[in-house]
């Protein structure tokens, strides 16, 4: 806890959202701190630290079941003597009686967690966590998108084995390279490293996107595609080799033949790993009915995934130490951030087409009306909104077979957001116009994130679209990029609303 | 912890049952202690009791899922430095096996448990543990029938809304006043205190129920329906509005088109709260689907359920410290206190209708035979009872039309407590005679509780039942009414079987 | 903690796998500490060890469901000082997705636990827990075979109803001694002792088995079999009566009226016990709708199962206490020890039948032939091995009708361990022949333990078979014993065979 204690690095009261969010310097900081744990370790000095954290709580909230990454939390927490609490998988809670996980979260904060550590099926609620709540929180995995304490205990386990440098690292990454987030976050977390070499071989269907690869060249990562898992062992010694689990139920219409072809070509057996010294690497679980490790390569000296478990432990330990180490805490707020209350995704539209609006505003004077409602989905917003069961004199549902779009009226004089995102979700180009008086007050395109598992598409978790661009227009929560590709939006629609956007996600301060 | 703390009001080895067992003055005492660890949670000294409950154990058995609850508990528990364990839902726990209530309790207590939280589906569960153990038992919800630390919080609330006291509240109640338990206990509560006035408005079907009302209008509680939430609203400000969850499920028939309907007129939405001042409350968890209370609300400055909460883990840690601050513990007995063998519930019949008994008599000459059985339910207990399985020489079962009774008649020498509960079940009227010798030496109604969800009424419970008089017969357990209407019974025998009740519910001290 | 600890007896860092590996004096030495313990109890000294075991962590892996032991642990734990973390059921764990026990194991370790309390299964599985990794690891029950602590505790209440000691004990059994792993324990417990003497009575079909009498017999126990419980009762008074619960569901094709009649027989009633001395004990948790223990004999003096509970904590608390006491803990290794890597199962044959086998050699010469494989197998086989899949150019399947045998041959060079276990699942008898060079260079049988419920059974976890020889060749994980009776091996293959073999189960050390 030397070297990089000196450099002034700060992590109190930090959110761990994303690997990308930590700079070269933070991660050889909590690399250090978790190398000295590991000396500590090595001479018996295993609680040491058991009073650092004595009266702070971790609260684990696994909306997904776990056991590893909760254990090693758990262990982290134990030995700097704090406490813990929370629940794993959807037994045993409230979530049954449909709680929003904003409420769930400001439950817990309520309860004086002073950190929490989520895992949750949608991409991007891990951000909107750490929004909603004052308390520090780490991402224990936001469905298929990030897992930093896994690309940071990797990273560690590099570190150890590459004499406490992250410079000039060759990894060999096998498996599934299409569907695990964690070969995605270590190759992003070496980015940050001098002339990092990245050699795979895998099956097609399981290889490397291709948009990873360019982010990575574009990023100084040398990416080199081997036709064997044989030239990847060789070109990787005496460093790492990444195996992860293939993902076999997402590879549609395969065989229990091909599967074995497959399994057979890149499993790791002793054969595989004779004659190299690259330490095996595996986030675990290994599948024992697959074995995509075969039991013979668990006695070599190359096996290292256990060690790596072992790594979690430490570096998890380092990184809860940096947050929590301050002596206050911060208190219940009572209530949520106000700038939580709206998106910044109504993209404004110019109010042309006079004469037809004119007609609908003739009919409807004071209401609601929305154009541009992909073809045939009209009724079912109408369905949605419930216009008919409302009540409202005027609700019918015309087509427009001239241009292929819909459109409904009515004389609803508000939508709430999450009407305006139930519209959104069904025609996503829908646009809306807000009438009063005769006239068109308000034309605007209700923007959501086109990852379809982001949790902003939920409709009961109420979380607003939020957009920030950094060159490319994307999703506060989940990162994913927007396209506006194919959409009819004037390009100087389009400036406005990229002017509008911040650059850069800006933290939520309680 | 002054004022009250002076006025020699003790908690220790308290069981927490009811919100009516508790005084005016012990409520307050507990929201003074409570409002003392808010100035400390507000002057960061969260942790400054953290000594207090050293080596206590909190034992959390629910029989029901609860995250809430128990994480409220739990927090308030750590805070006090004490320990917890337990089991929460049916997975994961011996109760699969079938295990019984009162043994599940011995073996926490067994496991040198100094404190029991508890819920159970079963109406007066948490009494029978508290009968069965000897350290005090919290009541975490019974059923449908009390949840007393929620009525205490709740009331901690009001009492910091309203400059530390609970005289002259004025509380709105919405959502749902039918089926709801917080609210009547909240209620209930209040009644303690100076001129409580409620307001409430809802749909007929989740109305206040009227014997509630005209309880609470016996203790002085001013009960007002009112049209419109906006009319309560008007009437409580500037205190609290207290919304629960509409139960739907329990309305029949209902469609999705009347719920909509029906959470439009109710639903609490910002434009609700404008211009008012009154706190919005909510016992949590808000369905995220339903949405009884729109995401707009929880943006505006009512939202007070979120403090609420916090509230929770104070009251309780205030209701934990006041109960378990004393040095010692109680020593696990070992046994069942011989009090809980017997029930209270034999009405001892007037040996009448010699005639007809004699014949009986005659027959069976020493045995049993049970007559008063609801017409046609002779055979489902002579089959419950086993009595041609069981080999028995005269076992005939007979009618007697004229009276639309039936009647079982056995050679059986004794019936056991769960053999006469089984009896009761089938046929509440059914008069158990004992003959010895040719003579009717005993005859008896072995009387049940009437409240369907009693634990006293479930079979393999062996809880026995037990009545007390306080101007009305009631349940030791569930403490709800008994009713003698439409039962042949003699005034005489009513009487004396009133006279042999407790007059309140005697505690089994260890 | 005085007369024993001075004899120089040593639990540190001791499995517990079964209660046969206790000696006598380390039972007593057991026994002495908790009876220590006792008086403590119940001098308010429950706290006096809270600093023992500081620092130190117990995990508890529950592949099957537990409140009882698990809780009991937890207890002994606490009031130890110690931590706990782990699993109990298959909800909210990684082996939903096809953990292997072995990598679990690993994980625990990594994650610094001290000690493991595992229930599986499986039979042999915490002898296969035990070999994985370098720190302890207690029996918790696995799968029909053991529950030493459960033997332990019943040990400890026998000890202190008898002036502290297990000398001249007179223990009676009822209710299910054919399939409860407790009353076998306990018997193998005893045998230790002086004099024991046991009497049992019960339904045939749940009665003592006929193998372990005689081997209670051959160890120095008197075992009775009686008529009636009353017989039993009238033998054991003063001392103990040991009821466990019917396992009725194990009784092919059972009535409900017959399992009635037999309750009736042998159910413990307040009728049962009067006049009778003898402690009523029971492992709980009692079947509360088979009452097997009726309610009405909870309210006697005999009375002695939830003190037996009590006595489970004391007990184990003095269990961990003698294990962990020690300052230093043993660090992860990280690795699997090289003595797991291969079994010791494999049966050498002579190469016999030249002319046959020359035959096979000829037209495969390298490759893999099996033979002796059951009649109609050796297509399963070949299926198992996807030997066509493979693309392998030799791999037919003859039939051999004269001896009711199948073969298989192959090109194949090798067999992995677990497709062998897989040839032997699926024909014990298979030879395998390995042919280098036209020449049989290998020819084995791979032995299986026969008990079908053994952990080295489940393909998937990978155990390697082992063997040792105590007089009776038995497998190293469930010690169950190996017969060769009826298969076709020569007298001097299985000689050599045994002669390969341990004399007992050398433990694995790190």
């Amino acid at each position: 806890m030397h070297r990089y204690l000196d450099k002034g690095i700060d992590f109190s009261n930090r959110d761990i959202i994303s690997i990308t969010d930590l700079s070269r310097d933070e991660i050889l900081y909590l690399c250090e701190i978790a190398a000295d744990l590991w000396e500590r370790e090595k001479s018996e000095q295993r609680n040491a630290l058991r009073d650092e954290l004595k009266g702070k709580t971790l609260a684990y909230m696994f909306f997904e079941d776990s056991t590893r990454t909760r254990t090693s939390f758990n262990t982290a927490m134990r030995e700097l003597g704090g406490s813990r609490d929370g629940f794993s998988g959807k037994e045993g809670t409230s979530l049954q009686k449909k709680e929003s996980v904003r409420d769930t979260l400001m439950m817990y904060w309520a309860n004086h967690a002073d950190i929490i550590v989520m895992r949750h099926p949608n991409d991007g609620s891990v951000q909107w966590a750490a929004d909603v709540v004052g308390i520090p929180v780490i991402n224990g995995g936001d469905g298929k998108n990030e897992h930093p304490t896994q690309a940071l205990l990797d990273l560690f386990s590099l570190y150890l084995g590459n004499d406490q440098s992250l410079d000039n690292i060759r990894v060999g990454f096998g498996g599934d390279l299409a569907h695990g987030r964690t070969v995605h976050s270590l190759s992003l977390g070496l980015s940050h490293f001098q002339n990092p070499q990245i050699y795979w071989a895998t099956e097609d269907a399981l290889g490397m996107p291709k948009d990873l690869e360019q982010l990575l060249e574009s990023k100084g990562v040398k990416v080199f595609r081997e036709k064997t898992v044989q030239d990847v062992l060789s070109k990787v010694d005496p460093y790492s080799y990444y195996m992860t689990r293939p993902q076999l139920e997402r590879m549609k219409g395969i065989t229990q033949a091909q599967i074995e072809e497959l399994l057979k070509k890149y499993r790791i057996t002793k054969e595989t790993l004779r004659d190299h010294a690259a330490k095996l690497l595996h986030p675990l679980p290994v599948n024992s009915e697959l074995a995509e490790i075969e039991i013979s390569a668990y006695y070599t000296k190359n096996q290292g995934f256990f060690r790596q478990a072992e790594n979690g432990v430490l570096l998890r330990k380092a990184l809860l130490w940096s947050i929590l180490q301050t002596e206050s805490y911060t208190p219940f707020s009572g209530y949520l951030h106000p700038d939580l209350e709206h998106g910044n995704n109504r993209l404004v539209r110019h109010k042309t087409g006079k004469r037809k609006a004119g007609k609908f505003i003739d009919d409807i004077h004071s209401g609601i009306s929305i154009d541009h409602v992909a073809r045939g989905y009209a009724r079912l917003i109408a369905d949605k909104l419930q216009l008919s069961e409302r009540g409202y004199s005027s609700a019918p549902i015309d087509m427009e077979p001239k241009d292929d779009k819909s459109f409904v009226k009515s004389s609803l004089d508000t939508l709430t957001e999450r009407e305006l995102k139930q519209i959104a979700l069904i025609s996503p180009e829908a646009t809306i116009n807000i009438i009063k008086g005769g006239k068109v007050v308000e034309k605007f395109v209700y923007l959501l994130c086109q990852n379809d598992n982001c949790i902003t598409r939920v409709v009961t978790e109420d979380v607003p679209p939020k957009f920030y661009h950094d060159g490319t227009i994307r999703c506060r929560y989940c990162r994913k990029p927007y396209a506006f590709e194919g959409r009819k939006i004037q390009p100087k629609e389009k400036e406005a609303f990229i002017a509008g956007l911040p650059k850069v996600i800006v933290p939520i301060v309680y």
